[in-house]
């Protein structure tokens, strides 16, 4: 593979960094393009028409084809490294994970970040406000449902690091951005605290 | 694989009739247990403990293994078939419009429909009918991207049905539950008869 890749991105969205993140373990070069989500780069017709028809970001460019959805981008740079397992069953698990990710703590877990973080809680709008109460118990429900899973294995599929540790850790290691009280889920923080002594491990803002 | 394959669901929830699409396509034969999500049937102990920690349908039994996430179902019992593209960036292009389906649908299209047909809208929570209209929104929103991607393609990758289409189709097809209209969006209409034509496809309701 000789195309060159490039990550269209906002460098502080944690859907952005797993790409890095999958890159940097599986040693692949990204060029990285920014786009500001804060003055609405990415819904510009430009990008609508030559980037991502969806408007967000990340898409991973790869020669001349765009692939949005961060963890299918992960997907693509992982194809025949350690992070993707060989067994049928554990290759199915991984995606569990991820769909999880993307469904159940996403919306939750990093939309609070981006709201408390970013927005500030006194700028919210009245549907956001109405939506905080049920967006923290959700949130609290995937780190409580994570921190049971990691009670009796150190990675979330199988022996070692896969793209269900790699995808979900961006949103789950800035979670207090967001208010969330990681020392609540100690086995969550013994497992961020070995994401990031894998080799090749880069933090968020390398 | 002579693994028996039981398909913990709720049968009108269009997640799992996924599931069941893929399996009569690939010609694998599921057993069916029901559960009444009205009821809280997926909350109880016993469910918690033994089929899925996250209280949900659908959940794939494999032998004594449980595979949560719909489409992470499908990715395994689609294994091999034409299901699943060769080509990796068509693979991941496949995973690209599953995740779509799972973060800019599904909680809008599907929500819209089980808030709309199931719970009725009188009967709805003040949290509940102050998401409507953003719900509403980004539920077309999904549909037009879907539309305009059909404009000038029978299928959403490659020359043929894959995944893609098919965990696009449930809540798509019946999107009219929601209040969404169909003729709005002429090419995912198209598409739908295309789904409904291929060969060992079976209605929602078999």
């Amino acid at each position: 593979m000789t195309e060159p890749l490039v990550l269209h991105e906002y460098g502080r969205s944690g859907n952005c960094y797993k790409i890095r993140l999958t890159a940097a373990l599986t040693g692949q070069r990204l060029e990285r393009r920014e786009y500001d989500i804060m003055k609405g780069e990415t819904r510009t017709p430009d990008f609508l028409a030559n980037v991502n028809a969806n408007g967000r970001i990340p898409t991973l460019q790869i020669g001349q084809r765009f692939l949005p959805e961060s963890n299918a981008a992960c997907c693509w740079l992982a194809t025949g490294s350690d992070l993707i397992p060989q067994d049928r069953f554990n290759q199915a698990d991984v995606l569990r994970w991820m769909f999880f990710e993307q469904y159940n703590h996403e919306p939750n877990v990093a939309t609070l970040r981006f709201w408390l973080a970013w927005i500030g809680e006194a700028n919210l709008s009245e549907v956001q406000r109405v939506n905080l109460p049920g967006k923290r118990a959700a949130g609290e429900a995937a780190l409580r449902l994570m921190d049971e899973h990691l009670q009796d294995r150190d990675w979330f599929v199988g022996a070692g690091a896969t793209l269900a540790d790699i995808c979900l850790f961006p949103y789950t290691h800035v979670a207090e951005d967001g208010g969330f009280v990681l020392a609540h889920y100690p086995a969550v923080e013994a497992w961020i605290a070995r994401v990031k002594s894998l080799p090749r491990f880069i933090p968020m803002d390398a």
